[in-house]
């Protein structure tokens, strides 16, 4: 039989073949935003086994685990690495249309060189040549091997940034830069997190919080360690954009209530950010940076678990909160004053695509060939339906040609195939129109968009600093 | 000319085709939802004519008359059954590309063996034809046919349950089971039709209802009586989920006021029903039964005909209620104490499609697969697009192979059909996929999965005792 | 190399091809809804230049070349014509898979029999050749060429009629219709821009307006004039339908104080503005008219450009308002005192498809087939995939066979062609079904539902009087 991933992979025509090896394949991988931990970089960390790579951390895997009715123990419970891996070979099957499924055979067959079906009976040959593989394959090896130009990882401004000094001291060719993401200076509505975190900001700042003005200058003075450090991109996790009334001295009276302990209001907390993200956007847009906003998850819808495995464990889902009010009310204020950074806006429900891309539109201004983006489909929406769902969006209310393209937004290193993964959905759309007579039938034209959205476009459009090898790909 | 109907209507691929006929084409139906009336399973009723079994109460028919142009009349009027048959065959070539269209002729081939176009010219030989038909097929032929395993009725726990030992009495090899469905106890705003129906329940539970503990014990009692007789779901038709916070005194009071003739505020009905769902929530837990929660449909949009008319008879639509908050706090506040039953998530707005789909997946929780069911489409959406959003929604955000398939949620008889049609649309769907290489190319292991939807995971996890021809049918 | 528009541009299958050229290629344009200026076909205008026609005024461009990062002034601003063509032309390779790849090459094939790619390149070929069509080719005889039986024109009832009678005596064999459409009737929030247009309305109407009584009887009298002179259509742009309980008393004084100067809240604009929406909807009943709802869009998003620029300059998007509650509520109203209107509900969110479609429903009477219609995909959904989504929802939910069909909301006379690629998208769409056995290989019946939504079914539902040719068309 054929192997189930082959050369050809999702790509149903000519057209598509031809775009994806000759434009898409050999492009370098630009990874804006995703949650690798910096210290595996700096460490170029070696993984015990495949259990420890492919399954520690991943709450889409472990999420297929238990809706398959495997006991948590099997999942992030004290079972031997080998139990956990074979409880996940025997969920594979029951995997097919997720993708999960073509996710996990891609990751094999890239970083393992294996092609076999995922399955019982294969686990012992998969089990036995994906760990003699990992022995002499460490983090730094897979970063050169998938070609990664970039990686932004997502920081907290009270993080030092010794971890990336040290990766950069490694002198690998990939360029990682911090995300500047400050969602835990918004929690005026948990007092005693809220203390914990100015106390650890105070600290990477190099002073003391005491006052509203006080946390501002000393988030200001971190945005600019991380400036200086090559970080040119901020990020944002929220239900919805913040846009609501609130003056400074509003936002220093709810500050100093919550400073000294008292737990702020709904209405207070939601006022209160809007203030911030205002705040926040002009350093952007004054540092040349890119705003990101991702917004729609609701989350923790477990209590129960999420006592017992804490956050980011695979309780979360999309929410439907409205998203297109606020969110122009928030786009608008920036550009009022023409202090709106470049932004990418990512949206959770898919029903907000249209909404999205709409929005991206009412602010692009003529400065920058894209400066509002729509940002490629978003956690649930990150497989083939969803990705063209966002292309097609993005396509029939922008300019598809100005994408930034593909991100991982994964906290595993297997995660570089999505990039692939990513590319063939692209080529395969672009082919069948081609075939189709939608696309004029010009390989040059649309395989010269296929490179940009692949890799030029977020090149010039985030003006990273990058190794030279990449500084010069085409 | 080919017939409309053929043995490989809407299957596409050879793959497609494969799979229908061999794995799902034999397959037993579990309907365990549906709205047919018990007395005429427990009467084996015969049907007047084609008029009575294809048009009497199918409101979906009566739309599209309405929609045409026909005159009330030959709807739900007093017009005589042939022209009311005679109305709707004019009608057919109108309904081109609505499900009506592909329905009703495959409801003619399987029933009646009639693969003629439906329209004017063929008006005569279908009737006379079918007519002649019905005049030896009843009731309990047509399940017999049909190898219905399963129906369950929707019942209210005020309707005395001997029509179900009736039918149980007949020998049918058909299991009949009562579903729960309690709408009426959370009408505290309707004073009149509350206490009505007090009456009525008390009256069914061999008790009298004064207190709200005196609803509580006699809606247990009820639930314990449906347990004894077989039954193992539940099932309410609601906005949406019902989350604000109550106490067992504040929902004492709603109730005591609502006895006494006070019609309720919108936000005590609201409070009330809340609680009333968590307790009815324990009930099924506790027994081991099957919870279904249909949200979202706009009811009696009509007032003028509703009130000639009634209830059910075409005037309900798709609302856009905000789903996702309370969905989830209704989920977790059961799951929090570890009395989550199973459930099966219905929305009847195609937007709530992948907000469902994920918040299913927040309460997997290992301890029985696919615990929390993501509903196939509903209403409105039981047809061929979408059924395939969601069939893709739930593949892409969980695990098909778990997915316990199709119910028909019809007054009709003739209904069994659609389980042919949504066999058909998943095996073509599977099918394509497989041919395109996006699917493994291996007949044994999407065909696994096909039978389970069709029959096995339904049997597996409602866990309805079936007669035993079904009960080992694999 | 073949040209991008050919004669089966978007027709994949035979019975497509066969659909299109026998059936929707021949029918007249029936365009019942547009926002031409009536005085340019008044004055049978002529253009000076590709650049006149094809760029000004057209948001839709203005939207992608500020997206390419384009400065204004090749937008908007001072740029000469061929310097605003030419940055067009650069940016039309960037708008691969955007609608306005295909209507900008459908534009000029059809107007200007140009084939060439729009790029650079062939700029100076491009502006000689449509520059000296132009200069032979005036608004009549666009309107000739294009078979142009209606149009309806936007029209504020304050407005004068008078360029309405001039058409009208020029002779032209398309009928030009004003539409009823009286949005600042409802700006009670905005006094001063209210009372200017009062004092207007007075003129029109040939009164004075002191009181709301005043303001009804000059409105229905404006309304009596746009029949008189063969007006049967009204419209309303909406965030949402209007549905607050409002007393005349109330509507009476909320029109005093806005009178008077004083700006209503939000809720009085509301209340007011619903029971204005009542009246209207009954005049529109009484005289046999069809009311329009526009309904959705987010208007004005961009505070800075809109200072500049002004409305209707690129800056609107896609809202996500509730609709169901409120939009039901209205019909409900008109219907239950059996004044409802013909009607036809365009979203401008595409969520809101399957919605709107089974609201339609509720108010299917019997008395007119498609008596309230899902309009054809607007605005942002007036391309290929918004085009299918609203005839799949309307096919599923409603009966596609009654529908009135495509229009083009257009400013400019180059959209006719839309018309054309809506018929390509219908055809292409049946003729893939029948292929596929999805619909009856029957090309008469599929082909009379195809003549009937290109042409007959809006000529029989809005009963506008048409030139003889157009009466008669088949």
């Amino acid at each position: 039989m054929k192997p189930f991933i082959h050369d050809d992979f999702l790509l149903q025509t000519d057209a598509a073949r031809t775009l994806y090896h000759r434009h898409a394949e050999g492009q370098p991988i630009y990874d804006y935003h995703c949650h690798l931990p910096p210290a595996q970089i700096a460490n170029n960390h070696a993984f015990a086994d495949l259990a420890e790579i492919w399954l520690g951390g991943d709450h889409y895997k472990w999420r297929a685990l238990r809706a398959n009715g495997v006991s948590e123990r099997f999942i992030t419970g004290n079972a031997s690495p080998r139990e956990k891996f074979d409880a996940w070979v025997a969920t594979m099957p029951h995997t097919l249309r997720n993708p999960l499924y073509h996710w996990s055979h891609l990751e094999l067959a890239r970083y393992f060189g294996i092609f076999d079906s995922i399955e019982p009976k294969n686990a012992d040959a998969i089990w036995q040549r994906a760990n003699a593989t990992l022995a002499t394959t460490r983090v730094h090896d897979m970063l050169r091997d998938q070609r990664v130009a970039v990686i932004c990882t997502t920081d907290d401004p009270a993080d030092p940034l010794d971890t990336h000094e040290r990766i950069r001291a490694s002198g690998i060719a990939t360029r990682v830069y911090p995300t500047f993401r400050a969602d835990k200076a918004f929690v005026v509505d948990q007092p005693e997190a809220f203390n914990a975190w100015l106390e650890k900001l105070g600290g990477a700042a190099r002073t003391t919080i005491r006052t509203f003005d006080d946390l501002l200058a000393a988030l200001e003075r971190r945005h600019a360690d991380f400036h200086a450090i090559g970080g040119r991109l901020s990020d944002h996790g929220l239900e919805h954009a913040l846009a609501a009334d609130c003056t400074r001295g509003e936002a220093e009276a709810i500050f100093a209530a919550a400073r000294a302990g008292k737990a702020a209001s709904p209405e207070d907390t939601l006022r209160y950010g809007s203030f911030l993200m205002l705040e926040m956007g002009r350093w952007d847009a004054k540092r040349g940076w890119t705003k990101q906003l991702h917004l729609g998850a609701q989350r923790n819808n477990n209590t129960r678990l999420l006592r017992t495995l804490g956050p980011d464990t695979g309780f979360d889902s999309i929410g439907d909160f409205p998203q297109a009010r606020a969110l122009g009310r928030y786009l608008d204020r920036l550009d009022s004053t023409d202090e709106l950074p470049r932004m990418v806006l990512y949206n959770n429900n898919p029903n907000d695509n249209y909404t999205f891309a709409t929005m991206a539109g009412n602010f692009q201004d003529g400065t920058i060939a894209g400066k509002v983006q729509f940002g490629s489909g978003w956690w649930f929406l990150d497989q083939k339906e969803g990705m063209e769902w966002q292309l097609n969006a993005l396509s029939n209310l922008g300019l598809l040609s100005r994408f930034v393209g593909m991100l991982t937004d994964s906290r595993s290193f297997l995660s570089y195939t999505r990039h692939e993964y990513f590319r063939r959905v692209l080529c395969n759309l672009l082919g069948a129109e081609m075939e189709r007579g939608e696309l004029p039938d010009d390989l040059e034209l649309v395989g010269g968009m296929v490179r940009r959205i692949c890799f030029a476009n977020a090149r010039e459009f985030f003006r990273l600093e990058l190794a030279p090898e990449f500084a010069a790909a085409n």
